[in-house]
């Protein structure tokens, strides 16, 4: 199983709901990578790289705080995963660019960053890039929303188009492991999304969590404590749906809201008690953990280089594929040849190759094929034996 | 001073007049690599990867056969060298896609191609992977024909952004060494290329240049001897002007051509001598060579070792610019944390990471997080020393 995060910011609530917990939970069930995708926060975080730096150590922290294990999970850094990149530039050349042009996924990602013409062309990449961890890891699970399963599509038709290539499978086709979570919005009802600053940080402290709270849109038509309130689009409780446990309290409290006769200031206090509950041992644990930055680090280091073993293999047999061998000889197979072959044919070879074929460029005293008359010997001869 | 080739077939006779002897002229001059641009040639050729891989062999061959000399000239092979596979995709995010397909001369070679819209992604990605082969040996001059100008000036575009997120140089600028030889047509008039099957190989027999030669579009008009004849746009001065060292006689001879009086049949006898003159020792040398495909590889492969070396150190710099060390660990500098300092961090961190925030998930027994009151010792304490 494979997920990831881009480490543009600390993660929030939404990735908490819709991603993390699942990732706690199947920790011990699925064999587990977690990605933490540098590269591709560069392709469209290319003038901020010192950001995504930061955010790397940031968004392993938050891993950690969370519950994730790393005896049984491998964190990795994309960055530190060469054979990623050589993967990426091999499935550029099984994918067309309307294709590319044409994954919905990355249409709105393009919206929404407000691109236009002025994509990057790393960005317009970045799903191959994606494609590359997938099978770089062989994965076969792939935690995403809905909006995210063009993307998994577009994995197998490069898994298929390589296999064919291959003559048989190459890397596993994976499959969506569709979350049942409703996407959390942000505090404003939009999106959540760091750059939109409407998320609450799992790092968040009390305060900020509480003005998060008070900051939530719940129902505008909901003026007085009587007055009937709608639940639908209602931040508050998509809140406290995804993180309050005493769901048959919360059932009632919706009908109370929709009768009209509660109010939001009660409701959104409930909602901080939840949310500061729930994020006083995360953010305890963070603090902790960040005393020690070279040793988380070192974790992530570790994962790595567990990651990159696996992913060379993977690569190895996607070189095959291309005939591109390991050494990057594609026809040493042949014919195997040591330094000191090589060695002995350089001298032999030395005065044919001095031997030019143009008189001026000739270094080679007396060549036969030169018509200059100063020239002494040439060892070249077209009847010359070559041993 | 960087060159190279895509191995999409043995080279001709055009690339011997357009940049074969330059090289072998300026190899003592400058230091010279020259890259066989393998997974270039996979760009549009991802579907016949075995023709790619067999001809790295042949261009190889051609390359030692005109005189290209491996002791003074780096022969490289671009799959050899992963470091340049990373530099690829880190400059993909320095160049826009608008502006990748406004190169004129990616232009160009997609309508040559016919790609229509189905453009393989890494064609359009491939002048980015020529700027991390002109980069990645830090190459200051690119011999290039006209056409090829917008590489040049794209490859000082990347060098220049990065500059300026470096906030000083990180690699040179290069610039273009225009060939003065105008480009040699193919045998119909129409631009040389292997797929068209209307250049003369390199390597080809004494029958294949005399068909060849009697092949050569002259001047349609041109019916009699007597008759004037078009000496512009004729295949065969184009030739003679290339490869016939006796300047004076072939500007006597265009005259006459003018005149009229002068067959195409006792042109094409004189250009015929003249490339069987050319090419005979070329052919004989190459099969010398061809004997010994072990050695030539081994060729390939030290050149390849000593232009990774160069090219990594040209990535660790790159990489420095997006806060990616060498261990792609961004943060090492740091803290540098042993593995035995991590070791003692996990198994410190056993307890807390395992301590679940939901209680369902919690593994360890009694955490006093956790509300299931079956637990007996949990570690976990917002007041607990870390030590």
């Amino acid at each position: 199983m494979l997920t990831g995060d881009r480490p543009t910011g600390p993660l929030h609530l939404g990735h908490y709901a819709g991603s993390l917990q699942t990732r706690v939970a199947l920790q011990n069930v699925h064999q587990q990578t977690i990605l933490i995708a540098d590269l591709q926060a560069l392709t469209d975080h290319s003038g901020r790289p010192r950001d995504v730096r930061r955010n790397v150590l940031e968004v392993a922290l938050d891993y950690l705080a969370v519950g994730i294990d790393p005896s049984v999970t491998t964190i990795a850094l994309q960055s530190a995963i060469p054979e990623v990149a050589e993967l990426t530039l091999l499935y550029l050349n099984l994918i067309t660019l309307a294709r590319l042009e044409r994954n919905p996924t990355v249409h709105s990602e393009i919206e929404l960053r407000g691109f236009a013409r002025d994509i990057p062309a790393g960005f317009l990449a970045y799903p191959v890039s994606q494609v590359a961890d997938i099978t770089g890891f062989r994965a076969t699970l792939v935690p995403v929303g809905e909006d995210r399963l063009p993307m998994i599509e577009q994995t197998n038709e490069i898994v298929r188009r390589l296999a064919s290539l291959a003559g048989h499978a190459v890397v596993p086709e994976c499959r969506a492991l569709l979350s049942t979570t409703p996407r959390l919005p942000g505090v404003d009802g939009r999106k959540a999304s760091k750059s939109l600053g409407n998320a609450i940080a799992l790092s968040a402290s009390p305060d900020e969590i509480r003005d998060s709270v008070r900051a939530m849109f719940t129902d505008s038509a909901h003026m007085r404590v009587s007055d009937p309130g709608r639940v639908e689009g209602n931040v508050v409780f998509a809140y406290l749906d995804a993180f309050d446990s005493r769901h048959e309290e919360v059932e009632n409290l919706k009908q109370q809201y929709r009768n009209g006769g509660l109010g939001d200031v009660a409701l959104k206090r409930r909602l901080d008690e939840v949310l500061q509950t729930l994020l006083e041992p995360i953010r305890t644990r963070r603090a902790l953990l960040a005393r020690d930055p070279g040793a988380v680090l070192g974790i992530i280091r570790s994962g790595s280089e567990r990651a990159c073993s696996g992913a060379a293999s993977v690569l190895s047999d996607v070189r095959e594929v291309f005939f591109l061998n390991d050494h990057g000889c594609p026809m040493l197979e042949h014919q195997a040849s040591s330094a000191e072959t090589t060695a002995v044919l350089c001298q032999r070879l030395g005065p044919l190759l001095r031997c030019r074929l143009n008189d001026t460029l000739c270094t080679i005293p007396s060549c036969h094929r030169c018509t200059a008359p100063s020239r002494e010997t040439c060892s070249f001869s077209t009847s010359a034996p070559t041993q």
